[in-house]
């Protein structure tokens, strides 16, 4: 692992890396010393490790927990080079939609692929960011919705590190099985109107949690679109399970 | 209003009252001078104003957000009369029960009759509390699951002093009209393996609020039980509305 640059802002301490060929940024309070919880985020499709979505939630997880927050790349993402055989798949899938064929089940083989490579990496990420100082070996949580739904549940029951998830906008056909592996509390977000995966999808993975703790929040709205308050209901979350 | 007794615990202060025939509580934080936000409590079937899932709710609520509550015994509860009229159909549906017929609708038959009198009642004991020194004129919030939402979606649609409510554990089959009239945001409680009410009748009344932010909390579990954490939640919820 190795630090590329370091910067601060309004009491959050960022440092980018790489680990091999793989772009990270890392988060921790300004100052910090000394082991602390851990989250790992997933970003969407499309997106990347600093996407806002990601950076304003980690900000808000570090200066509001002080927990530290790393996200990497996934492949074909962000600062990764195109990825030739993820771009032809994406190519493929484009044009069965464009014929007809059902979006859901071709967003789910997707990610099903991206997750055979990105839960080692992740795991390799979290034993690298854990020998720092400022992060150490504490508990572990994991924030992802959409593709990082997608690849956090195999993430999170493939790394028995991760204590609590906060998982959302993904349904159940990419990743039931997986689920069923999951025991760690579950708080499991569902937009009501979400055009990109069906509600009874939604669901089907919410029951296929493993978890005797998971909670679902619905609200209203399409993909993406999570209200501002679920933010908080994240941090909180984290708080409980792990501090 | 005629206040009966009070009494002190834990930084909360409790006064029986009547209102005409209705037995009720305020409980207000211990020294409280002013005006504050309200939140009305609506028991569940077959409890009471001093139920302990109330009551716990209720001194959280004062305790964690400065809020006084009001709670009044539902006809045929608590320290009210037996009702004749209500005895008797709740007997027949036993009957109907025993012989066969569908729970929910019978349920929701006789909430819609017992709504009938408890809005001008609860909207009666809203503008007596609200003419006490430590609650005035304020903003007003709802908590009611069960016989609680049942009962809790006609007044809120009714009230216009109320600007918040959770409700839960309740079905769209006796009130989904009242529903769509409401436009306030709303925090819905679902059991996920409640053995009343439906799955399908619990998020077809989620679908039927009229309001623009509306969150859904499922959690595992039969009716009634739900998870200590939704309690914070509450709280969390009416001190962003009211406050």
């Amino acid at each position: 692992m190795r630090f590329t640059s370091g910067t601060s802002f309004d009491g959050v301490r960022e440092q980018l890396f790489t680990l091999g060929e793989i772009p990270g940024v890392l988060w921790t309070p300004e100052g910090a010393v000394g082991t602390r919880p851990l989250i790992v985020m997933g970003h969407g499709g499309g997106r990347h490790k600093k996407d806002p979505d990601i950076l304003s939630r980690a900000a808000h997880f570090v200066t509001g927990g002080g927990f530290a927050v790393v996200a990497v790349d996934v492949p074909g993402h962000g600062d990764r080079p195109k990825d030739v055989e993820l771009d032809r798949i994406a190519t493929e899938n484009q044009a069965r939609v464009a014929a007809g064929a059902e979006l859901a089940p071709l967003i789910a083989g997707f990610q099903a692929l991206v997750a055979g490579r990105t839960v080692p990496e992740w795991r390799a990420a979290l034993d690298a960011v854990q020998r720092n100082g400022d992060v150490g070996a504490g508990p572990v949580g994991y924030w992802g919705v959409s593709l990082g739904c997608g690849l956090g549940v195999p993430f999170v029951a493939a790394e028995p590190r991760v204590r609590a998830a906060v998982l959302g906008l993904g349904g159940a056909l990419a990743s039931a099985a997986d689920a069923a592996r999951i025991t760690v509390p579950v708080e499991f977000l569902v937009q009501w109107d979400d055009e990109r995966v069906p509600r009874e999808e939604s669901l089907a993975l919410y029951d296929a949690f493993g978890s005797a703790e998971k909670t679902l929040h619905a609200n209203p709205g399409p993909h993406g679109e999570l209200p501002a308050f679920e933010r908080d209901s994240a941090l909180r979350f984290f708080s409980r399970h792990l501090n």
